[in-house]
């Protein structure tokens, strides 16, 4: 038997390269590190985030050239040395978090909140490439049935469930959403999930009719009196938590001013400048504000059977998926607000699967 | 036997007038209806909020003539004709809420922050009159041992209280206090008391030569790096909670800067116009922000404990105690920061019982 030396095929990457532009290339595969294993990527999600970064919002954090990417499925390719309790093949997503285990948030149990948080994706090299190589630490099993198209969406639902399970919605309570995104969306179905009714808020109309073929109330905040309507809504009583998803000023002054007596606030968005806040309803109402930021690996593994169990509509969250070559033409739509979720098939095999 | 008819002597008022004037006058007294009691009234905290009063600030909430002031104690003079539990004599404070019981938040349980809450002093007569009737269900019970100049300061330690219990400080906290004005130094006084380390930002050096002396930490917000302070005061961690007492635009952005990653930022002070905020920390260290208004009868109870056992150093506190003749003087010395606490002996008999 002759051993013949195949040449490993090279590892294809979608990359940030600086100057608001984006280059599709190859690379050699690595190998992994004792701790980590190499996914080979089905499917990848694009995210708010990865447009600010292609845009160059986020030069001053990233350095380029970057592969980003942060919400995935793929199966395991290769394991490092020192890594147990995994096998090849198995279908996993990844939880792209890194923490330092030593800062005082980490000592506190607070580890997804890391005070040296390093956010795989963003702070190094992400998931839009055809061999990823990641710490055993993050990979979180893909439940039976859960389909690796569909479980590109478990990071931004869990992203939903961390955000709801903050807010503490329980059954019976009226949610409001500021923001009809694709996280706003997956909020307002899991606080449905949770026996909340739910509104969402979002001024675009091609969005407010997808979001009410999906179910929910929706109305628009620049023509809608939001304390008026929904104070008939709760017929008097104020919402019960408000989910502030859209990063819009005039979204901060609402959110107080619809949330009921001793009600919850919780800021999901990212809000680059300080905003005008009514601190004075915050006294007066005793309302309670919540950051909520990333997710901790129990909202992975809830995000994961929600999307198993059919409970979060994928195929109408997903407007489009696309090739690695067309990433460019995605973040365009994306941009100018033709889209709601667009999939890149990294693996190139998503029909095929679905 | 002959029934002699002696005329009830008028009880003497201080009132506000309207164009921002008090005026000191007398008044036919009033019988107690059915469901009140009338009380001898011994002594009467001015507060900041009676400040703005006097001022004007509030003409658009107060109707004038407005016999003003809640923070008080005295003596049950006259029962009305359905109070029961109660006896001529008794000592009490006053909780100066009253609520109409049928509001959302009074049916979730939330009658201290009722949505058409009636604070006696404000939205109906207030205290600083010889004789004052008010419902039976707004009376406390002093505990023995609290004298009743002592017990003026009852209500504001009651809100101290609640807002400490409202922040959830436990044992081994550290604490910022931003504003050391009375309600500041009660708010430390009480978090120390539940076993946590506190520290104010008070930009005036008389009033932190005094927040010295009752043993607290203070540092100058105007020439201190608050968060390099806090920082290196708290080993990097940062602080648990933080009160924001001081009503200042300044305070509200150093608040969500000194906090911890998942910290507390109670909202105690009354800010009038929306104020810039750091929406980005709430989010980045999943903050908690929590309005704290007024109290509740629990913290009434605590509060007259505390100062029965000598907690809270009353005598600290009080810089001076005037007749009511001389309250116009007082609220000149209290707007240009002259005194921390005056009382007004109302009985005029204080001396004799210190």
């Amino acid at each position: 038997m002759t051993n013949l030396q195949i040449p490993a095929p090279d590892v294809m990457q979608v990359a940030y390269v600086g100057n608001a532009s984006i280059d599709v290339r190859e690379s050699a595969p690595q190998a992994p590190a004792p701790d980590e294993v190499q996914i080979r990527v089905a499917c990848v999600g694009l995210c708010g985030t990865d447009l600010h970064i292609v845009h160059g919002a986020m030069d001053a954090r990233v350095s380029s050239p970057l592969v980003f990417g942060h919400e995935m499925s793929g199966t395991i390719e290769r394991l490092g040395a020192d890594v147990q309790g995994w096998t090849v093949g198995d279908r996993v997503t990844v939880m792209p978090l890194a923490w330092d285990g030593t800062c005082p948030a980490c000592l506190a149990g607070h580890q997804h909140i890391c005070q040296n948080l390093d956010f795989i994706g963003i702070d190094s090299p992400g998931a839009l490439q055809t061999l990823w190589n990641v710490p055993e630490l993050t990979l979180v099993a893909l439940p039976e049935g859960l389909s690796l198209d569909v479980a590109a969406l478990v990071e931004p639902t869990a992203v939903a469930v961390h955000d709801v399970r903050r807010g503490e919605v329980s059954p019976g309570d009226h949610v409001v959403v500021l923001g009809g995104g694709p996280i706003g969306v997956l909020i307002a179905t899991v606080a449905r999930h949770a026996g909340a009714a739910v509104a969402i808020a979002e001024p675009d109309p091609r969005r407010r009719q997808q979001i009410e073929q999906l179910g929910h109330l929706a109305f628009d905040p620049g023509t809608t009196d939001e304390v008026a309507w929904v104070t008939e809504w709760t017929s008097g009583v104020g919402a019960d938590v408000v989910f502030e998803v859209s990063g819009a000023a005039s979204a901060v002054m609402a959110a107080t001013g619809v949330a009921k007596v001793r009600g919850t606030v919780v800021v999901v968005a990212i809000h680059p400048v300080p905003r005008l806040f009514d601190l004075k309803q915050v006294f007066w109402r005793e309302l309670r504000i919540l950051g909520a930021r990333v997710y901790e690996r129990a909202d992975f593994i809830k995000a994961s059977a929600l999307l198993a169990d059919g409970v979060v509509p994928s195929q109408l969250l997903v407007s489009t998926t696309v090739r690695m070559t067309d990433v460019a033409a995605a973040f365009d739509d994306l941009a100018h607000g033709r889209a709601m979720k667009i999939l890149v098939d990294v693996a190139g095999g998503i029909e095929e699967e679905a």
